[in-house]
């Protein structure tokens, strides 16, 4: 391939460097107004009123919105496309402003004002009673018989939805499993391990804050503009939550500084825009503060994960069970998906002899709302498979690499359930590569010899697989378009979303890959206005440079088809319509030189299988030679007298495919036992997504993944205090997320199957970066120092607790 | 016609009517930079330097840019699509900065600052040092034996172009016609007449001053935000003029105050956008302000006719001459185009039994620069024409409604030169019902009695006929897109613009007509962004609803035809992809009405031919019963998970058609004779411009027109001084344009032929009315003072200097 897999400079590089590239709020217009909201003080309750008067005096004051004001309609926010099928459509049950108050910090009213100042000022004098109800935190509390049911017009519990999934067999049960085992393999030959495992509540901590401005425009459409990660969804479900027809909603999407899935919510747009709809269409702008974004926009799901598995004492894995407990917080969000999606991959990482059993609870909680975030629901999927892995390991005194070459799901495998096959499935080859980058082996019996003194070293490891997009759970659907410009050179548009991910790069050397235009030639409107953009559901599931990227591929050739018809016109026509123009020589040597390659006579047709399209020009397929630039056939098909014709191409790539990506992490750490201090010092990461677009832009993905993963794995974890419901740690001071002095050179390296369903042999890169490191780091600590921390993050005061328990501290 | 011939509602009505639609200065980003344009104050001769030292200290400043400064290229400024036959290219004779000075108020630097004040302060500290050459600001004087040549590089003298035509031999001389006349008829029989008519310079007075502001996108992308006409071609001709690929600019027009031709030619935008390219991008705002746009943008040409006739005693035409001389200032602009239209006019309203002769001569004058403006030179043809015409009527003693009649050009004449057929032609029409309307006989018999004292009243017509579009003469080419939305309505998105001629709600209307959505169902996006927008040449030529109309029929088709072909998808799987789906039983219920309403059995096929659209409905052709929303075959449409695809259409429309409007304007008048001031009493205008698509809006065009015709007969008139060149009524104080209490009552009304070659039987209507109420004033003065005024306008002055002259204000 001539432009996929060249590491090309990002198209947006400049811009985002030089601070040119325009984000949401540089976009605002003058005089705008600004918007807060008020958010409740109690976390389980009922607003019983709220008293306005004395906010509405201040000076400045426009309106004050309350939840008594605004329509009674429930809508749902998750980044699903919709659905026509009940079954899976998402869950309705928020309103703009609530009254029902299942969060703290819930959004029970907003102000608009002329300057911020005034809005903060009318936000104190708000006074409001409220009715309150127990707070319940945890998924024990909101399980527990006589809980208060948070949503009782939807569920009669707090359970959103309870699944059981099993592999290969429908009815598998895993005591049914351990009963087999004994039976096949003997009491004395196999071993049952059984453990709880627990994952935090983060943040995404995106640099960007959630911020839009919206108007009414001329026509009366509703315009939002918004820093989200799906634009044509939030349209439709902006649409629902205002009572308005989809067509009356337009939102566009500038640059926007990271998103992780908190943008693949809808989240205060429609609010925004209602604000706006209530001042006559004037624009509101409605900015989150970090502190209302850790607190009450989306959080990663707190997974609590109970396993049991029964090996043989070789190491053959039988079967092994899941039992996870979401703690979805207050409103559903995505719901029940990620808890499902956590399910799905503990049983297709590992293949289990006998059978694998996964039981999931989605449940509401009056914590923080969880949502989507960056591998949904996989990092705590693979923290519990390899925490649970490693122990086995240790237990059965076979290597953890071992052990997971020898179970780990093979290429080929198709899961009866969803028809997915794992086809260009380079798992084992990523731990073969990583293990020798790493030196594994060396590294692994080094640290095996005994430790002792402060500080001791360890090596461990981690693998994880990733679908590539929902299909077949969910719809997958993107267009595209392309569109010449008079000096060949061409606009692509994709629905599809650049998050600062780099999509915009791929696409563009995706298109120039199969248009034949040069990769400098092809300009991308990074902008996604749902009025002008081609339809698409937008960044998340990694899903963009397979779904989308398909739709990129399939117009790139159709605008090649078009480009070789006109070419195909105008050689033929080389001397009745060129006459009097300006190409006359260029044309008819083009003809010329066609004919001359081919050995046709001069009035014999030139057919379109002898052209193609290279580096910006039409060239003759016989020799490759290039005849005619597309910058004169360009000019010719915008200004002929004889044939003018735009030439664009649109279309749609509704994809029914999915694949697997995988890839292992090995991570070398130094703990420092009285401190309870981890440093990471070596880190290798090898991913299999299939052929790599762009290994620059690639690599950046897999370091960022690779930084939230240590934060996942050390330090990141929203603190709820139990008796209020309050966050006591939104802001990125008590938050902590790494910093570049925590972060390790890293190694990444990628092993390239070409897999036959991806446009270009690629699949899924985007979230798997996150998953590995975070479990290979506990596992490191495991052999550094024999002990088994099950809780993310591996806190000082976790680890030192722990270390202390393990008689660590006495033996300095 | 369902949508067609509606008096809908303008789509920018509300926007428009409360502020809220967005122009060109309500768009500008913050902090933006602000340019001024400083403007030589000689009219002929050579910048030889420009001292910037002093005006570079002024804070603020950042920086200034001279004509030593800019690159050394060419470029063509007029609204024409560019052409790739050389004799179709304009006229490349102008640079972003001019150091060869040719009108007074060029364009010699410019500033760029912080802020107005400081831009202000900067110029007036500017030190420039000319080389003087002597003023022409007369066409006489340019073509004087050794006037300087002021395009040496192009012209060796300063006729831009000299043309000659005929009608319908293409030998024939006027000369040879006057033989003929008195071979055949007879020297007693036929009179001869020569006279020379004038008319004025004039300036467009759009209320919207030319305003643009220019960045550099993080692509490197050269966006220009500016109120134009022709957004595409500006994007080709300013990549010519900046010396970068077309690729590499983006025009943007938002809503536009007025343009009247003004801005169909690219005016400061390239300047413009080297401005911001010289500040590392930034953006830069430049507003022109009304003296600058009065002297230094473009004008109306003063075109004087020399026309000779021979027509027999009893009224027939038998042969014309026109000399038209065009003084097109210092830049060619639209060069020649103008007064070459003017003399096609001249030859094709009447029929002349011999032939006829036009020479037509534009010449480069130090005055200011004529281009493009409403009916291009038609107003200039038709004053020839009409004053000519009645000075014959009243030497034969004929009614001029009778000479009109007997001499006109009948419809189905085809010009042998350039195949044009008079399809559709209702002049006659026009005129029998606008004299029925105005009473013509009874008023033209009343006014000839006697008149005596001051005020004196006299009735007069004119007429005019005025082609649709540009071909055969130039490209006619337009594109349109339709995009579904979820809820079954649509974006429409034409590459034409919308300049406050109501285009945006026509289209609509034939959007609707031709998909079968409800007019209230179509979005028209108003704002051409040459990235997103399909192709169009523009505004102009009236060539709106009929070139870029057909265009807007095409993919209205298309896109049904595209909604109709889901639909059969829909109803033909209503069982085995809808049994899961929400809409299950609006589907098969769909399917069974069209089987019962055409007798298929179950298991038979429903075709495409069966089903049409209907008011935002599939319906079924038999009966035409509504069967199916297209909110429901939008929403299956996006979201199937059986068929996803995303709804669009998006085509070309290559013109090769063109049709001639006519018409014929009514006027009475009392003349205050002592004062020299007419009081236009009564005036009815009839047009044929085909099928009429709104009433309510064609109206509202017809008298906007009115108004300017007024103008330009009493008022309106650019005085150059002779001296310096100097424009010396750069302002609207003492540029005079009809106001509200200038303007009568004015009755409107169309004859509504169906012509064979409009997408809906319509052909032009934008540019007409401005064309025949000057001329018919003039007559209307003729009959009530016996004084025929040959120069436009006739102003006070000069009314009551031919009033001395012809003994009148003695007699009072």
């Amino acid at each position: 391939m001539r432009e996929v897999g060249q590491d090309k400079i990002r198209v947006d590089a400049y811009g985002k460097v030089t601070g040119e590239a325009k984000y949401t709020a540089d976009l605002e217009p003058k005089n705008i107004l600004h918007g807060k909201v008020y958010h409740s003080t109690i976390a389980n309750g009922l607003v019983k009123s709220i008293d306005t008067t004395e906010a509405e005096k201040v000076p400045g004051v426009v309106k004050i919105i309350t939840c008594f004001d605004v329509p009674d309609i429930q809508f749902p926010t998750a980044g699903h496309p919709w659905s026509v099928e009940k079954a899976h459509q998402d869950i309705c049950d928020r309103k703009l402003l609530n009254q029902r108050v299942r969060i703290y910090g819930d959004d029970i009213a907003c102000v608009i004002a002329e300057n911020e100042v005034a809005c903060s000022q009318a936000l104190r004098l708000l006074k409001v009673e409220y009715e309150e109800y127990p707070v319940m935190t945890t998924v024990e509390e909101a399980l527990k018989e006589g809980a208060t049911p948070l949503h009782p017009d939807l569920r009669k519990d707090n359970v959103i939805v309870h699944s059981h999934m099993t592999m290969v067999e429908k009815d598998f049960t895993y005591e049914e499993g351990v009963k087999k085992a004994k039976e096949q393999y003997g009491e004395d030959n196999i071993v049952e391990f059984s453990e709880v495992y627990d994952t935090p509540k983060i943040s995404h901590c995106h640099i960007e804050l959630p911020v839009s401005f919206a108007y009414v425009d001329v026509n009366g459409k509703i315009t939002i503009v918004s820093s989200t990660q799906i634009p044509h969804i939030v349209k439709l479900y902006a649409s629902m939550a205002l009572g308005v027809p989809a067509g009356k909603v337009r939102i566009i999407k500038p640059y926007i500084g990271g998103g992780f899935g908190n943008k693949q919510d809808m989240l205060y747009e429609p609010l925004n825009a209602y604000m706006s709809m209530q001042v006559g269409g004037r624009p509101v702008r409605l900015e989150i503060s970090r502190e209302e974004t850790i607190y009450g926009t989306r959080t990663r799901h707190q997974i609590t994960g109970h396993t049991k598995a029964v090996v043989t004492k070789d190491g053959q894995f039988l079967a092994r069970k899941l039992e996870a407990f979401s703690n979805n917080g207050g409103y559903a969000s995505h719901g029940h998906a990620i808890c499902a999606n956590c399910g799905n991959v503990y049983k297709e990482l590992y293949q289990d002899k006998l059978g694998t059993e996964v039981d999931c609870w989605t449940v509401y909680t009056n914590a923080p709302t969880a949502g989507a975030m960056r591998a949904y629901g996989i990092p705590q999927s693979v923290w519990f498979t390899e925490c649970q892995t490693d122990d086995i390991a240790k237990k059965l005194g076979i290597d953890p690499l071992e052990l997971r070459m020898k179970n780990c799901m093979p290429a080929g495998f198709k899961d009866p359930h969803n028809g997915i096959t794992f086809h260009s499935y380079g798992l084992k080859q990523t731990m073969e590569k990583g293990a020798e980058l790493v030196h594994w082996k060396e590294k692994r019996a080094e640290y095996d010899k005994p430790q002792s003194g402060e500080k001791r070293r360890g090596i461990g490891m981690a693998i994880f697989c990733y679908k590539t997009g929902v299909y077949p759970i969910a719809l997958e659907t993107a267009s595209a378009r392309m569109v010449l410009n008079q000096d060949g050179s061409a606009q692509l548009f994709m629905g599809a979303t650049e998050i600062g991910q780099g999509a915009d790069t791929v696409f563009v050397q995706m298109a120039a890959e199969s248009s034949g235009l040069r990769f400098e030639d092809i300009y991308i409107e990074s902008t996604q206005d749902t009025d002008t953009a081609p339809f698409d559901t937008g960044a998340y599931a990694s899903r963009q440079t397979y779904v989308s990227g398909k739709a990129c591929k399939k117009v790139a050739e159709e605008f090649k088809r078009k480009l070789i018809d006109y070419a195909v016109y105008m050689v033929n026509h080389a001397v009745e319509d060129f006459s009097k123009t300006v190409y006359l020589n260029e044309v008819t040597a083009a003809a010329k030189a066609i004919r001359e390659a081919y050995g046709l006579k001069e009035d014999e047709e030139i057919t379109k299988e002898m052209l193609d399209v290279l580096e910006s020009e039409i060239i003759e397929k016989k020799n490759g030679k290039a005849v005619l630039p597309l910058r004169i056939l360009a000019d010719t098909a915008f200004y002929s007298l004889d044939r003018s014709v735009h030439i664009t191409a649109e279309l749609t790539n509704h994809c029914k495919e999915n694949s697997f990506s995988s890839g292992a992490c090995f991570v070398e750490v130094e703990v420092d036992i009285p401190l309870g201090l981890v440093e990471v010092k070596n880190l290798v990461q090898v991913h299999d997504s299939g052929v790599i677009i762009n290994h620059a832009t690639a690599t950046g993905q897999v370091h960022g993944g690779i930084a939230q993963s240590i934060g996942f794995a050390l330090s990141e974890e929203l603190l709820v205090d139990e008796k209020t419901g309050r966050v006591l740690n939104d802001n990125l001071l008590d938050f902590k997320i790494p910093t570049a002095m925590d972060v390790p050179d890293m190694q990444v390296d990628f092993v390239e199957l070409d897999d036959p369903t991806g446009p270009y042999g690629n699949k899924s890169l985007g979230e798997p970066p996150i998953i590995p490191a975070g479990p290979a780091i506990r596992n490191a600590i495991l052999q550094a120092t024999g002990v088994a921390m099950n809780t993310a993050p591996m806190t000082a005061q976790r680890l030192t607790d722990a270390f202390r328990e393990a008689g660590l501290l006495e033996t300095i």
